[in-house]
């Protein structure tokens, strides 16, 4: 087999352990050497591949692509662009093409979410109709955690421990303060249309730490009579309430609610976040004292909480996705699979890249409870494995050490730019 | 010396290490039992003195009360409740006095910040004003960190630590996000007064890892050209920005940015939203495209990142509270004493609680840079020793395992109830 090089590009929203994937897949590559030539980071994700701005990870010393197994967020740059269909603008792909040509790539690995999936799609039949022979495969990232087919997605593991270590943590303060001040504490979570976030907030109550909990998902239409009388009688009968609510909370109508309403209680506009005002209705409407947090990126970039089996996983999809294409796979996403809730077992599978493109999963009807405000055993089974075990940074005067690569660019061998 | 049972309550805004110091003062009394009888806590703070609603520390095990090492917030209850003045409300001491008498309590421990420095001073002087012998000593804590005569004040330095790394790993995470999506980060942090908290984020940016950052101080008056031209200044060299505003961000005539409108029993408004604003403050006038987190109570509860210098300070100042006590002191306070920033040392020193109560310690002008953006080497000086070492909870199934205690009742022995 000829040795070619190996594109490899974050995409769409980062995470607190896409770049343990990366990890995973240059370590890898770098122990196939007589297959692999050197791996080509997109500066910026795809947009690096179609401006010819390639980083030379073989600049950076094993050391450095080591430390990212415990660095958050993407040591390339991602992007959020997605490219048109080929029928629709060819010319992007022709300049893909001739990019991967001019640096002899073979292996293009696509690290993103849905819409990276769609993208690495569409890379691949590159080499069917242009022929050009090269291996798309797509690594699954995304702390949405609504790809199909693999069991979770790498990224939401880490974000699952974030939000429900922080709600137990803001429900121990609130119950000190429920007293005299603060009665409902308000955490708005990511997860637009997937309520996978705001049911990993459920871990927060268990039966040896029991909180008074009320989460609002994206899949339940908001019910403003039955919420607020769930959250006072909660109120009533344990002294407060820590409600979680999605971003992406919808009306009866299915509109968003942090669009429904543009103004909120401190009469400003375009404040923006249903967790504000979901607290100042609860405050309008019962007379209680609120507080209210939104994690916003702190999420999602928190590696000082990471998962560690999230970790795994991240580092484990980066790797076999190497060793995927150098079987001669294109077009194939390696998924996680589980064999086993209890003790937790998984390995790792393989997924046909046009059964994962542009498919979102949902959270599942039978993961939140009746009532809809809370999770059921059954969603308690998928998630718990998920956020086990820490694997903590190493620290430096108290701060974790994260680390920046060189970065250096490979020097350009096409003489036409490409704006994008 | 007669032996005599202790009171120990816990007062305002709870922090991540509070409960080290009631470990402090518990453990170090069980260790003086020939002085000191039993502990007992109130319940929610002075109001559980007030109700004679004791809780009864004995009944807790060692292991128990040794987890309060590592368990956020307020296990007894915390309150936000002011004495008057013994001469407005003599009766509100007489009842505290007919409660201390029937439970023979002759040591008061109490454990808060600025309000409560005010009422444990009046309450020390029951001892001159109504002859009944007591020790009356005031116990720091306050993420604020704004009291007086100590160095520093226990539950500050975990907070800093929290918006430290909070923001290191945000900043990495817009890093990556830049080239086509977020440019601007904004994190709202607490600290109504003073801007000590606002500084420590100054700390997410060091000689290794530096970070574009601009910090909105409550000391230093709000200008929106200026701030503007800062902020678009830095997205233009670096790519991208992360902003650090106080809830206590004032313009230039002193008003508050974000005024809830509510107002706590102290009277304080109750702050939040200056965040958003300031985020969409940059939108609307440079384009940039935002995202922002307010923290609230996530990063004084955040137990899982505690620094463990803080909790070394406050188990100190439970441990000292105790000794001082013992030692025939009233109106005192056990504070932070630095000898040393490099290599840093401490001891604990005595301060005379007229010199503490209401008084606030504001940030010194010469922390904050000269532009009024950031912070100075002396800043950091201070600042790094606090937020140094990892202190990491136990941790089961992924999440931290924090104790709740059994928060036995005394048996009431006075027949009249106390209205508060």
């Amino acid at each position: 087999m000829q040795k070619r090089n190996a594109f490899y590009a974050q995409s769409g929203g980062v995470t607190a352990v896409i770049n343990a994937t990366a990890c995973g897949v240059i370590q890898t590559a770098r122990k196939h050497k007589d297959r692999i030539g050197k791996v080509y980071a997109g500066r910026n994700g795809i947009i690096g591949a179609l401006t010819e701005d390639l980083i030379d990870t073989s600049r950076e010393t094993s050391r450095a692509i080591a430390a990212l197994m415990h660095t958050p967020a993407g040591a390339f740059g991602s992007c959020r662009y997605q490219l048109a269909s080929f029928d629709k603008n060819p010319a992007q792909y022709e300049r893909l093409l001739e990019v991967f040509r001019a640096h002899d790539i073979g292996y293009f690995f696509y690290n993103g979410g849905n819409d990276s999936a769609d993208t690495c799609l569409k890379v691949s039949q590159i080499s069917a109709r242009l022929g050009y022979p090269i291996a798309a495969v797509h690594v699954p990232k995304t702390v949405d955690n609504d790809l199909p087919i693999t069991d979770c997605c790498p990224g939401f593991g880490s974000v699952a421990k974030y939000v429900a270590v922080s709600m137990r943590e803001a429900a121990f303060d609130v119950a000190s303060m429920a007293k005299t001040s603060t009665r409902v504490f308000v955490l708005e979570v990511m997860g637009r249309h997937a309520g996978w976030i705001t049911a990993a907030i459920g871990l927060a109550d268990d039966a040896e730490t029991p909180i008074p909990l009320v989460l609002l998902f994206p899949e339940i239409a908001f019910d403003e009579a039955r919420f607020l009388a769930v959250v006072d009688a909660k109120v009533k009968k344990f002294g407060y309430c820590c409600i979680g609510v999605s971003e992406g909370l919808k009306n009866a109508d299915g509109a968003l609610m942090a669009e429904a309403g543009s103004k909120d209680a401190f009469g400003h506009a375009q404040l923006g976040g249903v967790g504000p005002m979901i607290a100042t209705l609860v405050k309008d409407r019962l007379g209680h004292k609120y507080h209210w947090a939104v994690a916003d990126y702190l999420q999602r970039a928190a590696r000082h909480l990471a998962s560690k089996t999230d970790v795994e996983h991240a580092y484990a999809v980066g790797k076999s996705a190497v060793l995927l294409a150098l079987a001669g796979n294109n077009a194939v996403m390696p998924a996680i699979v589980r064999t086993s809730d209890k003790p937790y077992r998984w390995k790792i599978g393989v997924a046909p890249l046009d059964k994962v493109a542009n498919v979102e999963k949902m959270l599942p009807r039978n993961y939140i409870s009746a009532d809809g405000y809370g999770i059921t055993a059954r969603a308690r089974a998928y998630l718990s494995p998920l956020v086990r075990g820490e694997d903590f940074p190493p620290f430096k005067d108290g701060l974790p050490q994260y680390v920046r690569l060189k970065n250096a660019a490979v020097p350009k061998k096409l003489a036409a730019a490409f704006k994008i």
